[in-house]
């Protein structure tokens, strides 16, 4: 199947792109606003992964070329930028295909890192605010840390959670997370049960903060 | 150390009740706003710990008179009985008491599970806003399942995370929570961290709703 990592080249976008090249069969491409930026990365992508004996092909475009042509589009793009990347990409979205969103939203302060919920109630919901009503949200990878993901020495270990309201769609992408080895999808419900996976994004950041020895830390549910 | 477990005939407070009489030296009361209550679970937790070998005496009291035999009082009691239960109790505690709240506040749709979130912040916050001055709060064991944890032949193999504005008061619950097998304490911070804590309940509770095989959950930072 073929995957776009809009926003793909920031952390967790080069993390997840190299981890599906890695351990799958599933072509990549990268989006970015920018898609000189997009194809310098995803060269360098190319480039890590034929140290490591893949050799593939992962092109790179600005992000609505890359939404056009992938089944797959994951929103790697930060919380704020989210509503604006599904309106700039509608256009090339078509009914067969599914918006994966992992964006959470975060403040802090003195005390640590807080989940900073949006008026719609969460991230995934403003995503599916903004997308076309015949394609579905998924939402996934939320409490991935970014640079353990994209080290692919880094055994993983760790669960991700999935919420949407289409059940097809949402199989497709558990499948999809399948694929990478150490990951293992859970089934959290509903779109409407996003909030609480999105807050434990802050609090893994919390936890790595307060205790010595632990950090890019993901969770298993046990 | 004297520990009273106040809604200590409940099944959270029945777990911890087990788990320390079974795993430390540690003296447990059971506290309840029944006293014929308490004390008849009290002689049930005898019993069980006999039946394994272990012979050690549980009273059981009214909470206000299980909190002035504690020096750690653990407010095993429902959201919204917490502020009622720590006003009550008050008049007992002294200035090298803590207090100990596992408490969330949790609220359920067609969806699923929510963390339902007090105006004071947290459960945690509303517990330490209700506590005298001079009394350290302490929030911990928030996720764990209370079947499980009162099964003396259910391995945990979990994480429990604690917040505290006090750092002494925080390092003895990380000791008394270290005491129990398979339960690993972790620092989250201040009190003020204590939401995103809360907020993993309803998401324990909605994964284990949503994949076969997984119930009683837990939750491992790795």
């Amino acid at each position: 199947m073929r995957i776009a990592l809009l926003g793909g080249t920031g952390d967790v976008g080069e993390g997840l792109a190299l981890r599906w090249a890695y351990h799958t069969d599933h072509e990549v491409v990268i989006g970015s606003r920018d898609p000189d930026k997009a194809r310098t990365k995803a060269e360098e992508y190319e480039t890590e992964l034929s140290s490591r004996g893949v050799d593939c092909k992962i092109n790179g475009f600005e992000n609505e070329m890359a939404a056009d042509r992938a089944r797959i589009i994951v929103l790697a793009v930060p919380a704020y930028h989210a509503s604006d990347t599904v309106e700039a990409i509608a256009d090339s979205l078509d009914d067969d295909d599914i918006l994966v969103t992992p964006a959470t939203g975060m403040q802090r302060d003195d005390d640590g890192f807080h989940y900073h919920r949006p008026g719609a109630g969460s991230v995934t919901q403003l995503v599916a605010d903004a997308a076309p009503e015949n394609v579905p949200v998924v939402g996934a990878f939320h409490n991935l840390a970014a640079g353990r993901l994209a080290d692919l020495d880094a055994d993983l270990g760790i669960d991700t959670l999935l919420v949407a309201d289409d059940d097809d769609a949402k199989d497709i992408v558990r499948l999809l997370a399948d694929g990478i080895d150490g990951l293992r999808p859970l089934d959290a419900g509903g779109l409407a049960n996003a909030p609480e996976i999105e807050a434990l994004t802050p609090l893994l950041v919390n936890v790595a903060m307060h205790n010595d020895g632990l950090h890019d830390l993901g969770v298993r549910f046990d």
